[in-house]
């Protein structure tokens, strides 16, 4: 193996460290940072996903907590709940947990959140300021993650070329409008690719910095790579593995093996983009507190 | 010359009717659609602009007008006046003509406009929509025009390789964000360039669709064009001519002379882009005027 492993555990507990000190501060003013997570139904890894972030809050000194609502809660109810969440001057974060069961709207859900709330950055209004390069919103945690492992791993954006692969809200397209703003951890050219891209191996073979969300297993090998590229592995697919216990096996969308050979540093699977996903709903979260004080 | 004209003028004449009969359809319904513009200062190109944006919008029969403020108004009699026009049901569309004078800050300004009468679609929920993909908000009018100059023009954009050179707010960025939406007119595979990329040219000869919105005079040259491409150039600068009687003359960001002996089809500067811009408004006003009544 060539590349150098990015170790997003490690940046992780560095950003979250911050936070935990930020927190302290907010605290010491009487201000104590709330993420309320509102949790509709029963589905497993929503469960998980959700355990964990108020497990980290929890950890980061911060208050608030998770509500669990049940699978057939109406639409109305749950905006009714996010009204009240709107107006409790305790609750600086909140998140909704998607998806949402299939009776409920989720862009209704989300466009329901008070913006300087939506510690997730899924609200139109913090998406629109995302895109202009305004900094007073919330960049969804997926991409702010990535742009922070960056930066802390002194990868350099100006002027580089940057593929993406992949153009989901969530994670493709506000990564590319991040990387495109002028400032640093942006003023890369910028490229998005997607299922309708022809000829993709031509794209990423031209990428310094090559990110992948597009969830499909493994997809990118190390022949689509340039020699020397920055690997960003966002993926996170379970696969089929009968030589393990549980018969599969976690793995992004880049086959590691192989692009390991050629990248000079690559995010692994698990344990690279996942955790600063959270890190920077904390961060996110710690912010709007701040902002209620500032 | 090689390359056939697009016909910026004849397309937005179409538009501009398609706007006539809507808006004929709504006066029949008793809904006169009404566009607000609002000037501050006396700048002569400012003046100029919002004159056609008044003439256009009357000849499409609607109503509304221009509300004139001298250059010392200050920003909250501006706040103010727009609070107004966003309570009055007869203004459907408000525009604030930029730039401002400098005591004035225009994002406040555009974040006071309501959305659903911001028809430059200048506000951050706007261009949040704009990039999520959703269609109920409004598209800045210049990106809007272009996505439908290509579309009327049968310019297929849907796996095809875009280039757009220019990170602006008001083109470049949401251009980028337009055409990698999964729908018609968009589907692209697209790169954004600007001040920071390296080799320019590179990525230029690369386009199948070639978007200029850089603001510098005739800086694509048709070396810098793939044999084929179709050239979009947003730009509209005034370069030095001393064989001109007024000692001046109006031109692109592309050099149309030898772009034009490279590309397919080319948009003409002035009368490419520059007219589809106003003709995108009369349409965002009767849509904002259809969403009153619908």
């Amino acid at each position: 193996m060539r590349a150098e492993l990015i170790d997003g555990k490690a940046i992780a507990a560095s950003v979250r460290a911050d936070v935990a000190r930020d927190v302290a501060g907010l605290r010491e003013r009487g201000v104590v940072p709330g993420l309320t997570v509102v949790l509709v139904g029963d589905d497993m890894a929503s469960a998980t996903y959700v355990g964990a972030k108020e497990k980290a809050s929890r950890e980061a000194g911060m208050a608030g907590g998770t509500i669990r609502l049940p699978a057939d809660t109406t639409q109305d109810a749950l905006l009714s709940l996010i009204t009240q969440l709107n107006g409790d001057a305790a609750v600086h974060g909140i998140l909704v947990q998607m998806p949402l069961p299939k009776h409920i709207d989720p862009d209704t859900v989300i466009r329901h959140i008070r913006p300087d709330k939506d510690v997730d950055g899924f609200h139109p209004e913090n998406v629109g300021k995302l895109l202009i390069g305004h900094t007073d919103g919330f960049v969804s945690c997926t991409p702010a993650g990535v742009i922070e492992m960056l930066l802390r791993s002194g990868v350099e954006t100006r002027g580089a070329e940057v593929v993406v692969v992949g153009r989901s809200n969530i994670v493709g397209k506000p990564m590319a409008a991040l990387l495109v703003q002028a400032r640093a951890g942006g003023d890369a050219t910028v490229t998005i690719c997607h299922s309708r891209t022809k000829d993709l191996a031509s794209h990423t073979r031209r990428a310094d910095i090559l990110i992948v969300a597009a969830g499909r297993a493994e997809m990118i090998t190390g022949d689509m790579i340039k020699p020397g590229a920055v690997v960003i592995d966002v993926g996170m697919n379970s696969v089929p593995d009968a030589t393990r216990a549980k018969g599969s096996r976690l793995c992004g969308d880049v086959h590691f093996a192989s692009a390991a050979e050629v990248a000079s540093r690559i995010t692994p699977v698990p344990g690279g983009v996942g955790p600063m996903t959270i890190a920077m709903l904390l961060r996110n979260t710690v912010r709007a507190a701040e902002r209620t004080v500032s």
